[in-house]
């Protein structure tokens, strides 16, 4: 068992840090949320002061944060970690924020010493409670496999994408096409619903022919289809309409600077932008169904 | 085993009625091409010299033609079969029509006495030859189970997606969400490629993660990444641009008419309509891959 | 001066019907809204308790109804006008329906020797009351001639695109691209407002450059920017959003049905058919710039 | 009449400098090309060896660079210009780049005393040519209405958008809605055409129409409509397909930053993009009416 600082316990990382503690490990954590904090000691997680407190003579710092600002913030800014982290220590940043940035504190923590690699995930809240989730590092071999002592006790698959920024690479890739799949099969369910077929028939039928993906398996959007999914259960809980906004934002900013052609991303990044604008932007991915409604009063 | 009166040769139906006869079934078959009569023969099918003496007196006519027309003609036409066909005789039309002329033929047909269903296939030229096609049928659940007598020889699955028509229409909705998630895959390949992240581990990821869908699992478009697919041997084989132009059409219209909303189907709808127009018409619809190609040269 | 009959009083037959009055025509209006006779009568025209009665004896039957049907049946029906007209009276069909629709009526209608022109207008509810409505017309030159003698008191512009059917394409073909032009000028000046420019500054920029479009010159779709426009009474009035839903579904009709490609008019029939449906559908079709707002509340 | 130094002489920047010298101001100009040097020296340019002595005691620098980097190096970088001016000099940067390279070229600039202002231009190679460009400034009014003196002799337009940056702004807002009016006029004119209109009657139509838009008064994009221009020349000169992508991908950029919702913009962005990657990119712009071809050959 290790001793892990963990940084950032909001819906995934807060799950995340009471399943390495309930594994076993020794888990001093950090949140500006006290009710996030208290909620990660009820776990058996020690419940720290500060950032600086947290990852002190740890084995890993694990970080799971908003966006760009806050990580390089925390590592690279004034008072930042880089100044405190030694070459004994292994950083695993869990958040999904841009490659580029990813690939700026992980060159620069090397370049001090320290261990990184990048991290983010998939699966989800659900997938965070359950320690199911998938993670899609970047960094070099020997340090992925590192990280695998905890990663482990958090999810069930640890990929390596590649070098350094590579996990947040593979991470948005990922998510541009979940949301095509999302939106997709949105799509061919409400083309069937208005022709007058059962969506719980047709989705067996898609799901067991060419159309099948991940959301038919698992992820249902069509309310009353599926036990136990965010459209059964009005749109709550899962992957907020932001998040998959925000993703989707980072995959056209990198599309564009790899002068990559993605007319189906952009797309569904404006179709989730102006969903979450409408104001459901904290209802689950999924609720994207509701949009594509056909026209019914008329 | 029974006798079967089989009409449509080609590159599906050739195979199809080949299987029926290899799995021991009386198959009397019919094409305006020597060429494709030749071959079905050499499987044990009969070569008959017009429409009407191949379904004289079967237990079944199975018919796989290209459109709208050609189905409603041959049924219904001056000298249409309809005149010829008792109530003893289940007509099956494997064809990919729009539900319209399906319901006109179907309800036609059952009004004079003659069973019918609508059973379109999913599993493209390579499913025709393997005998692993699925059908999605619509029409009574007495003729859709009768029918299973020759249709579990030609393919692994029967579904029945509602009455007369609705295979159609569960054959578009698949087909189009098919497209959407050629193409975001394609996007997604592409977009880690420019990236510099390799297409295969990339897939391998995406597979195990949220995007996994259909065609990371049998039908991958990145050239290389599969063996055995159209992407590996130069896009050739497999399911053409052309037949995916006409599906994504017959979606669109049947959208119209409905009201519903499908962004992403139209979208794919006009990627691969001007696909073809640009000159790539006959190869596999995963070439669409090279359409998202990002700039290079400059 | 001439005798007219005119069937169909609503938003744009109202107005219309009545500014042939006041011109001196005698007209002759039919409507089942007894309201909208009323209207009518005010401005001369005389109120008539069947269609039939309408066009007994006129020179022109003018025609402005909501779809294919009501033409179909007026006209074709059983009972319909084309046992009543005769070889002297010209059909002058203003309704936006398909093309197939009106070479199906006016052929019909030519066959029986009745002089027939389909004229769709341009213009909105605004051009028909100011008397400044454009006609868009199909049928030989002869008809589209005679016409004018009452044509022009409705309208200042009379344009003859083609044959019978002419005049519902190019109709289409403009209010497709007169959507992408809303569209689009409604993202640009969102955009310029995101990023802090003054809507009314950059939209005379945008007028005196290569931006320069109808929207921008007489319809601008941001509120405050131009007097007497719909987006500056709170998007009432003007041409709804229900009515150009219906539009684009005409023209992406007829593409499926050309074999045509038309990625921005798919695209703004899905946002159009998506916003009516979200409960837009009476406003003006330029309160889709609210559609665009920009993310705020994050 | 002013001194001027002129560094960037390319399509655009070659014939600005050129009505300068025309106009009687005495043009210091600079270029790595000989080639382009010569031409200037043609029009009464003094061709200068480097950046620097062109912009010695001028009272205006003209630059007119491909992208970002290449401004920020020209003026801030090392040995950049920003240590050789002085405070009685104007900067006019008329290149087309992020509006966030210019604000912070501009305010580095300003912060050393050295008046600034962004002035992108619309109106392509031909108004380049003849003098009749549009200058979209931002700055402060001051140094705008300065800067007339020498933008007056070559365009016929100088609008001020906003502040610093406002320019760039301005300009890509404008070019995004001129690449949704390229591509919606071609669509419309090939749905028309599809249909047996003539593309000129069609285009007369929708240009009193509606549908009227700058490129129906003067850039038809279907060949043989309208004389000298592009279309009518093999899509030859004009404003290349490539710099077109390359002003949408800024726009993107920005509105991604922005949080815009920008549906019609990321479609063209995509369509131009591929356009170009399919061997189109020195086309100009206006061949995306090829793109949009008709299916036929099926």
């Amino acid at each position: 068992m290790a001793t892990v600082g963990f940084i950032g316990l909001g819906n995934m990382g807060g799950p995340m840090a009471a399943n390495l503690a309930k594994a076993g490990h020794q888990v001093k954590a950090f949140d500006l949320s006290e009710q996030a904090l208290a909620a990660v000691t009820e776990a058996g997680a020690s419940a720290m002061s500060t950032a600086r407190s947290a990852v002190e003579g740890v084995d890993f710092v694990v970080t799971m944060l908003p966006a760009d600002h806050h990580v390089k913030n925390l590592y690279l800014g004034s008072d930042g970690l880089i100044g405190l982290l030694s070459d004994k220590q292994l950083v695993i940043d869990c958040s999904t924020i841009s490659s580029e940035a990813a690939v700026e504190v992980g060159t620069e923590l090397e370049n001090a010493g320290i261990g990184f690699i990048d991290a983010p995930v998939s699966g989800g809240v659900g997938g965070a409670k359950a320690g199911t989730l998938t993670f899609i590092c970047g960094g070099n071999e020997e340090n992925v496999d590192r990280a695998r002592a905890v990663l482990n006790d958090m999810g069930k698959n640890v990929f390596r994408a590649g070098d350094i920024g590579a996990g947040q690479i593979a991470k948005i890739c990922n998510n541009m096409l979940l949301s095509v799949l999302m939106v997709g099969t949105s799509e061919a369910l409400q083309l069937g619903k208005a022709n007058g077929l059962d969506p719980q028939v047709l989705s067996e039928i898609m799901l067991q022919s060419s159309g099948r993906n991940w959301t038919l398996e698992v992820y249902n959007p069509c309310p009353g289809v599926m036990d136990g999914v965010p459209s059964s259960n009005d749109y709550q809980g899962g992957f907020m309409v932001d998040l998959m906004a925000k993703d989707l934002g980072l995959a056209q900013q990198n599309a564009l600077k790899a002068g990559a052609t993605t007319p189906m991303g952009s797309l569904t990044r404006n179709l989730y932008h102006s969903w979450a604008q409408q104001g459901h932007g904290r209802q689950d991915f999924s609720s994207i169904f509701n949009y594509l409604q056909p026209v019914t009063n008329k």
